[in-house]
């Protein structure tokens, strides 16, 4: 099953950090797709994400996140109104090193470590000094870095977007079957039970 | 509990034939309260369902609903692309009878047959004949037909619309336990529980 998702999205925090329990009770692989929602917002005529366009969309998103997180025991701070890095935050630089890093066993865990720092610590993850604190707890941080930046993983994130797109998807995180697709934390364990069924055939 | 369920809304049909069912078991006493989404959409600067107007995330509606239905063991039939009651349909009649309907006994039956009319028969509902049948299964049309289109009962509705938009509510179903707002097919079993914990305070 692919997983897609984007590291401004308060959902993936809740489908990243139970993901892999859930993956494993059924014994489905998981590919790990970070991807841009940006583009695919901007190709809607949306020039930011649909929760800061729409308040009340916005102000139920935030409660609904708090009380999915308790009831999921996942620890969670919502920016205040006033903080620059509110939402949705730069994550760019985050997605490149995150495709580079998943080419490492180390990958998933750095994964996390972004999303916990955005939404249970936060921090600012445009912030290049982090996400190289984040890269140094498993590897020399340098290289990682390098590599991130290079033209060819830059087209590998791009083209991460434009299969997103061709696959229908719209929003984060979403779970690829196949052609099959499902949206939203509250889908990954619809997601990994069609996985199983397709399995079986 | 407040259940806001709007009749043109797909996924208030997988919420209205689950909802007795889920509430019962947990013995929390429901309000039923028809709404309209389209004057909260026109005031969010759109026109027709989101569904309609972002075809990515219509097409996902469609197949997700399809296979909610499934888990669910609802019929469901999909509207064909070039039927003219394709979606949304035209629900504010359906809504108006609903609403004296839900002074009687059977009101919630009608509510269901309406929405089984729509989404399991492909049936139109803004059709004043149907309307009449799904109303004679249960007592003489004509009256309620009557009371449905009075001044006092139009100006029910409107206020229907004005307290699901000062409680945040920006799409259908949506269920509400005080000021606690969940919206959402999907978030009918954390609504129900919370009204429980409510409840024991």
């Amino acid at each position: 099953m692919d997983f897609w998702f984007e590291f401004a999205s308060t959902y993936s925090y809740l489908a990243i950090m139970r993901i892999e329990a859930e993956a494993a009770k059924r014994e489905v692989v998981l590919r790990w797709r970070p991807f841009l929602l940006g583009p695919i917002f901007a190709a809607q005529g949306w020039h930011t994400s649909p929760f800061a366009i729409y308040p009340a969309k916005g102000r139920y998103m935030w409660r609904d996140l708090e009380r999915r997180a308790a009831r999921y025991g996942l620890p969670f701070r919502r920016p205040a109104a006033d903080d620059p890095r509110v939402f949705p935050q730069h994550s760019v630089h985050a997605a490149r090193i995150a495709l580079r890093a998943l080419e490492e066993p180390w990958g998933t865990r750095f994964c996390r470590d972004v999303f916990r720092a955005e939404f249970a610590e936060g921090s600012d993850i445009s912030d290049a000094a982090l996400l190289q604190t984040l890269v140094a707890r498993h590897a020399d941080p340098a290289p990682v870095m390098a590599a991130a930046l290079s033209d060819e993983n830059k087209q590998r994130l791009r083209g991460n977007v434009e299969e997103a797109q061709a696959l229908g998807i719209f929003g984060a995180p979403s779970f690829t079957v196949g052609e099959e697709l499902f949206w939203g934390d509250d889908r990954l364990e619809d997601a990994l039970d069609w996985a199983v069924a397709a399995r079986a055939v």
